[in-house]
């Protein structure tokens, strides 16, 4: 980056918070999903920046002076995105949101908690943590994920069969738009329950993985926090009858915070790894069912309503855990599954289909496997019809077999209704893939509102959105 | 409309669907809006045309054409919207969807129900009714509305508290662009409960009011159907009582269908009106709190738990109806509140403020009140913050304050972290005044995206976007 870029922004952040130490900028430069799969190569360090802006208003000062000069800018969180979607592909400057980390109010009238774009989920949950019995339900995985990233990522993750999915939890947003100008949705202070004025900026907002503006504060929807908690686990000889346990639960109105399915032997083989043991041993896989309610009527209304379900659709056993440490025994073991073979994986596409074509997507990816003689681990949001599926590596190496096994997935996945990616959205990585699920006309409306938004494609470019009839790299 | 245009469109539908019948075309021309407060005038009818298509296909056609020709189109439910959002403001072929009408399927697995645009929420509530035991939760108000209106609306209703607006409901859309291409949303079978694809054009669609695309089906969420029903009436000696208590029911997880708040003057009258007598007496206002639970255990854990805090909040009476006769006297008296004085309204601005703010608007409106010597009658849905509030007429005219009095209270509630539009949306009738609620950047914006859907500004002209730095009527 020119010397007088650095200058211009030391002026405008002091100069601690502008950064061009090559090894620092270097880690800046990486998200999750370089760090694991390699697939996508980030602009070398040298032709970065990191700035470091501690308010909105500094935020908004620096991307008038990048517009102004056009030079490209990366909004950057905590860099746990999985499909490179905060990785630079040119020479650019990475605005990392990391200062601002405030919760700045919890309103126990609206239900609202007001939170600076860097606060970490870890750090919510510990702020709520029995504040006013509040509490915040999400939860994508990673704690260290940070708000303004899962705004942009319109994260998801195991509790969204109750509570649905970050844009199910916003009410209101501060965005820093390319050219600085600083808008503020769901009303002044982000607290609506309705609101239909105008064309709804903010649920376009939400998911656009930085490439229209830049969250820098969200006022998230909380909830009464649950006191009776559970894990049940629900074996089944076949997995056809886990899913068909699963949308009956929904239908007699149980709902709890999240349905998962695990084949069994890579649970067995996941708690092995940890020197742990799954508690479980019988069936083709286990539901996984996350319980958490308020009172202990409902708690055990819910337990034995999944009792009944799950046994009349032929689970073999059902065991419940309801000790704090047995329940966290079981997360971390499921939470150990990605982890375990991290280090074999080239990609994890996170295909998702409507939760009745889950089985013939499973079904499907076994014949797949079978064909390339590999095999495809894969982890299911059984409640959401979303699955993890992982493309394990050929001698350490992508597969000769990668580009046609993925392609396989894909159409196979669209053509029951579903969708290339239900979370981890589209970065840099899946960018050439959108073609597969839009149509030319559909292409050119999406690319047509980035450039409404951001006439210069200055801001995260390179990602989430593609030119249609073109392949170039804009 | 010309000859030839007849001629052309008749080409394409059949004779029978193209009708330039001066009385019935005028008839087509309005809509609620008008036939209470006529504060806009419509095109001559001699200027329109009324085409009813019978499927996506046709109104793709009609769109092509219409989109070569450079004719304005204007797509129709059931004319039951508030602020003029389906009233040609110029020469215009009025698109009518009421031949699509059919309710296609219920998937009672991924708990989703496909309707064409036409289905009335009366025949979607009759059509699931028993069926599955499932149910379609939201209640706008006038069971004449459509699907695909509510769905271009984004409507909402007194149901919002538990469940959301109608952006809340839906899984996927089938629509039309201005161009005639047709486009689906959420999938090929519009039943995606996670979807992170490129920009989300569907929460773009949802509450763009026909102005971005003609909404031909849509996929909506289904719940269980609740078994035990009841109403709770809770009177207060003051309101601030009321207001009060909202909150802490949400906070403490019980979730109501809906918490309305009434007035004690209003609500006496109204039910003079109809020859009946309201149950409660004492105190300035009520709120109405409806319960809808599945299980029994259920209902009264919740019914306990609303006296509970309403007692501890002061409340004076506490009346529970639980016999359908009972229950449906109180609905039919809480809506006879609009019938019973349209006539003198002028106007109903549908303001929106966070939970918080309710009284701090009420006490505003009751000062506005007596500044101008006129009443202003108020409903509120006081779980999300939305109020209707009655502009009444001076000796059966506009009255001389009106745009004061109106811009007055726009201000306050955009002050109050509110919105002008929490439910009706802008239509024709407030789309000079998003410039109070939206800076020019903004509007910049939604204008922008208005062009890249429809370059011509040919779909629904005039409506929900106004361009920034003019006051032309576009």
């Amino acid at each position: 980056m020119k010397e007088q870029v650095i200058t211009d922004l030391k002026k405008i952040l002091g100069p601690r918070w502008v950064d061009d130490d090559l090894e620092r900028v270097e880690q800046y430069s990486k998200d999750h999903t370089l760090q694991s799969y390699g697939l996508v190569a980030p602009a070398p360090a040298g032709e970065n920046l990191v700035v470091k802006p501690g308010n909105t208003r500094e935020v908004s000062e620096v991307m008038r002076y990048a517009y102004a000069r056009n030079l490209p800018v990366i909004p950057r969180g905590a860099g746990t995105a999985l499909a490179s979607n905060s990785v630079p592909s040119q020479s650019s400057i990475i605005l990392s949101l990391e200062r601002m980390n405030r919760v700045l109010e919890v309103d126990d009238v609206n239900l609202v908690v007001t939170c600076e774009a860097a606060v970490s989920l870890g750090d919510l949950i510990g702020y709520l943590k029995g504040k006013d019995k509040l509490y915040f339900p999400l939860h994508p995985g990673d704690e260290g994920a940070q708000v303004g990233g899962m705004v942009a990522m319109n994260a998801g993750g195991v509790r969204a069969v109750r509570h649905g999915v970050m844009r199910d939890q916003i009410r209101g947003l501060e965005v820093v738009l390319p050219d600085g100008e600083i808008i503020q949705t769901g009303g002044k202070m982000g607290k609506l329950a309705k609101d239909n004025a105008g064309l709804n900026l903010m649920q376009l907002l939400i998911g656009s993985e930085g490439v229209l503006g830049i969250i820098t504060r969200a006022m998230l929807k909380v909830y009464p926090e649950p006191s009776y908690t559970a894990t049940l686990i629900a074996s089944f000889a076949r997995r056809s009858s886990a899913f068909r346990a699963v949308p009956r639960l929904i239908k007699e109105g149980i709902m709890p915070m999240a349905v998962e399915y695990v084949e069994r032997d890579q649970i067995i083989t996941t708690a092995r790894d940890l020197g742990k043991e799954w508690p479980a041993k019988e069936g083709e896989g286990d539901l996984i069912i996350i319980m958490a309610e308020k009172s202990e009527d409902d708690f055990y209304s819910l337990a034995n309503g999944i009792d009944k379900i799950c046994t009349e659709e032929g689970a073999t056993d059902i065991l419940m855990a309801d000790s704090a440490e047995e329940q966290k025994e079981i997360i971390e073991i499921r939470s150990h599954i990605l982890p375990a073979i991290e280090d074999q994986i080239v990609d994890s596409p996170d295909i998702t289909v409507p939760r009745s074509k889950l089985e013939e997507i499973l079904d499907f990816l076994d014949s797949l496997a079978e064909k390339y003689r590999t095999r495809i681990p894969v982890l299911a949001h059984a409640g959401d019809g979303n699955l993890h599926t992982f493309i394990i590596k050929e001698n350490g190496q992508v597969p000769s077999f990668y580009e046609e096994l993925k392609e396989a997935m894909y159409k196979k996945t669209l053509e029951l209704g579903g969708t290339i990616t239900g979370e981890h959205g589209i970065g840099s990585l899946r960018r050439g893939e959108l073609n597969l699920q839009f149509s030319d006309r559909e292409l050119e409306i999406m690319w047509g509102i980035k450039k409404v938004f951001d006439p210069k494609n200055l801001l995260n470019p390179g990602k989430k959105v593609f030119p249609p009839h073109t392949g170039k790299n804009l």
